[in-house]
């Protein structure tokens, strides 16, 4: 395959090229940058240096219909509405990684992003790339919508109970943490060193525009969910995001039963990890890998059930899941390439 | 003044420690420590070069009833069971930062401290020592029971709601999230540096013993208070606590009416700083400091408040706190030598 | 006494400003900034909400030689070139942290800065403000050239060895490490907390502009001592320099003799603590606090000598190091204000 | 191949079985423990979870020369003293990460290493496993003394220079630093986090044990090398060494003819990248790869070069250089399942 990467000068596109680098069923990797064309990738990205001899390209839609198959697009909001409708017709299958094409309702895509959404015969197109839920329809798509960091995380902790009608549907909580590589690799103040390092910040809170995509999957598996409380903080590590999630029980449910329900709601997954009864996960046992990692637990005192759901935010949360998506529509293994085991300590 | 601490060499007590060092009405500062007496406290903490030459020296009851008029006890959870009671009855006023003094019922502290209680009549004289809603109690304790750390940020962030009868009683889910040090200076495969680096964890999930004291504050204010859903988190950096609570309003009420309410139940508390509507804190603009600062915000989608609390584990967590309640119980200023900057960044 | 901060919004200002505020010598203190003028400083820094509610001021030369005894300059290479000339006959006392007025040369100036030189009456008039090798310099001085971080943590560390001409004048090694708040509250990739942490990098190589300045105050020592080898090093961590010097002996001389020489050196000097033989500094030891420790050992092996030197860059380095100065010309106890315990851990 | 790793419960024997997993000659790897033999080795190491279900094995001699071809050593010093001599005669190739073989001299090893060394005719039948120095010695070996972290670092950076006689033999100081994954997973104060975060320190002035090591290395390529400066500092991050070398020239040479020699030098090495000109390496461009990264820059000034030598402690400095050891003496390509991307940010 002949894959092309726009974006590759972000940390999402180099989490990209740094798995289809070593991806059997890739022949080709070209990376598109607007703003660096001409200049080696190495000088972006030393830690590829004698890796790669790479030099970025220009962006130009007739070139990359002739010679790519599957074009990633690892792009800010608002890049992918400008390119997607002029590949829509060609034979280039899309991976958006970016947030343009999952929200199905413009107008909650406008609340929530503040900016135009892409036209609907677009979005109609788009398929959701969360393979977990949605590994058939993803088969046979042209274009996905990779899901959003904390949705990942959020969705497939939240999906056994949710549509196995466990909860409570007014009830979801989710307090989600983050790392500060998901802020992208541009520089601010608020994600400066001295400012992030020894401290803790919660962030956009009640105005996150994760919160639709999330609810937009939630109402696929049971229409009776109402609308979440999502909080997000911003935590000193570079990669790894923990969802924990709260909510309240329907009917008596013991842990064992509940561990065994989520077990089964994922027994096809290989990149679902439901821990141990008891043993909870940390963001460093996901470390570099697509894992997300799940633990579940009954409160018997207030009749609600805690999920801990962790993933790289880079690698699940973005790159690695869009490669995942990749392996799915060209019909290879699911893990192919993929299959990396986590970085630690 | 003179003073006494025993449990010095942990982190609670160096706090302590530098706070005393610059208090106006300590004359004197005894440090004690049965494992290290008899060494230069400057072997344990050289930090303190040349700025203390005490020789740290071996626990005597009977030295302490004569030379001491408050004594700190910073030790861990069993110390102050055997130490105190030889001392109820002496002229010396104590201030326990453990938490063998702080939950009434003795059946709970043994179910989640899995240890044995102190015996009713020390735990009936002692006083929960919160002073922002405790004042007038502490004025004329002579045996305080220092609040624990999450249980500050919590209660805080709760009382005005709960007291106000402005949440559903049985709705109170807290999300907190804590830097290291709160582990303690003793050495541990979980908290060495290479295990948290990088890395986030959630810990001792529905089982933590700060439960049973945060519900007994709350009940104080409300005794229609049911039991909260209560998680810890062990986060990348050394000090700093940060509880994200969440409830369900009983009846409307906007962002402005809610801020103001904080300000106003706050508003003869020097070391609550309620924040101004949409600025929300983080854990480093108390770092050092006695602050605990607080935000209000309303979600008008699921009729929710998320409050967000945060403190400096040692200091209004711990040593702080004791010297505040050290200041009330002696009638000083309550902030005397104790309004200290936030050190940023 | 009433003072002023310009460039009141970056760390070294604020870290001024939270000393100033508790100096009890210091009745008023000013804060300027051109680009925030008329916005209240804790929209800046909110860790001093309810501490301060002073508004910025805008940059007005004659206000401040009607209302200010001595002003602080904590602004960036060229703002003292352009105001310090206009102040220079008033009443007005100034301390400068930027580096504009410390190089007397100017061509060694306009080589490492690469900017223009403040004209040479000006520096002429500019008493390097390194109160342990200068004092009664800086009694007499109104004008203050306050020292560099790196420069403060060096030249402290090789003084007595250089003065006592114990060690090769060629022979200077000096492997300096800076937590990253030294690179100001600016924002840029370079200091962005996914590119620094768990990084470590080395800058400038051969090419900083410290060197002409450490050089110029060892040769006031000993004008035999010649070009060193001077690296910078990008360590992650907020605050914190350490300075690893190495250098040949000229003579024998036993660790006993060298840590006793270090210490007579300084024994007048209360913000420098010559630890115990064998025992080393690290950066925590002196964080948040105007101490400079230094550790000394001879290598038998080698006949060289290691001497390890930390300051906190923002104390000792900046803003600690400016008020020791301001205490100095006016005559108060040099420590006024400034005893500050290190905050540990 | 049949490998297997005692000691497997630690960081090198985990990032070890990281790479095994993957590598495409092995075919089964056996983990060995005394201490936890009969556990799952996801109880040590959950972020393996799913990837292997290998129950920990005791550690048994004779077991081990039946189904073992090549056996990795990731134990602490003293093991190797005896494990080795049990297998020297068998047919198991034995690659040992500790110390204990490495130091020919036995009086060297006893005094560095404060313990009795290994019996000499072990110690003459192993070979120094640095693959760039010593590629064809390795091939033919059955016993590997695999290089320390800091050696590795140093050797590389200094092997050039010290052969090709360009710099003074007296001249050498090494400034070595560290993150805290090598001291390895036990549990101390001294690598608790919070005595290492936003804390930097220099540990065993002039008493390291790599230095005999170092020496020994650098005296094979120029025996006029005399005694190294060598100090070591620990660094707030978990995996990344940096040695910063200086050293005397003997002859002018220009930053080009210098760079040029290194190229040459490494040219066949294809886990060394001497980097452009002017471009210094990070630690971080490292991370979790086998690369050691070099750049050089004379300094007209002091008429000395700076050195910088970065690797990751954990892979070029332990596991990763054990398997390409491990490639070399079995006659794979020297990189097979390890020309492993660095993982950044």
């Amino acid at each position: 395959m002949k894959v092309g990467i726009i974006g590759a000068t972000g940390y999402g596109g180099a989490e990209l090229y740094r798995i289809l680098l070593n991806h059997p069923k890739v022949e080709n990797c070209i990376l598109y940058s607007s703003s660096e064309a001409n200049t080696l990738y190495t000088d972006s990205f030393p830690h590829l240096s004698e890796i790669s001899n790479h030099v970025l390209q220009g962006i130009d839609i007739e070139e990359i219909k002739k010679n790519i198959d599957v074009l990633f697009l690892a792009t800010p909001a608002g890049v992918s509405a400008e390119i997607t409708p002029k590949l829509i017709n060609s034979n280039v299958k899309i991976i958006d990684l970016s947030g343009d094409l999952r929200i199905k309702n413009r107008a909650d895509y406008e609340k929530w992003y503040k900016r135009e959404a892409v036209e609907q015969p677009v979005l109609d197109e788009a398929i959701y790339g969360l393979p977990e839920l949605n590994r058939e329809e993803i088969k046979k798509a042209k274009l996905i919508a990779n899901p959003g960091c904390f949705p990942t995380a959020t969705i497939l902790g939240l999906a056994p109970i949710v549509q196995g009608n466990i909860i409570k549907e007014s009830s979801i909580i989710v307090d989600a943490k983050s790392g500060v590589s998901g802020a992208g690799r541009g520089s601010s103040r608020a994600t400066s060193y001295s400012e992030i390092n020894e401290n803790m910040k919660i962030y956009k809170v009640h105005e996150h525009q994760h919160v639709p995509e999330i609810e937009q999957a939630l109402k696929r598996l049971n229409e009776s969910v109402e609308a979440i409380s999502f909080s997000t903080h911003l935590i000193p590590m570079t990669r790894g995001i923990m969802s924990t999630i709260y909510a309240d029980l329907k009917r008596d449910i013991t842990d064992e039963e509940l561990h065994e329900f989520y077990k089964q709601f994922y027994k096809e997954s290989p990149f679902v990890r439901v821990r141990p009864l008891n043993q909870y996960p940390a963001t460093k046992e996901v470390y570099g890998s697509n894992f997300c990692d799940i633990a579940v637990k009954v409160d018997e005192r207030t009749k609600r059930v805690t999920i801990v759901s962790v993933i790289d935010n880079l690698m699940k949360g973005a790159a690695g899941q869009a490669v995942q998506n990749f392996n799915i529509i060209n019909g290879f293994e699911e893990n192919t390439g993929l299959y990396l085991a986590p970085l630690f300590p």
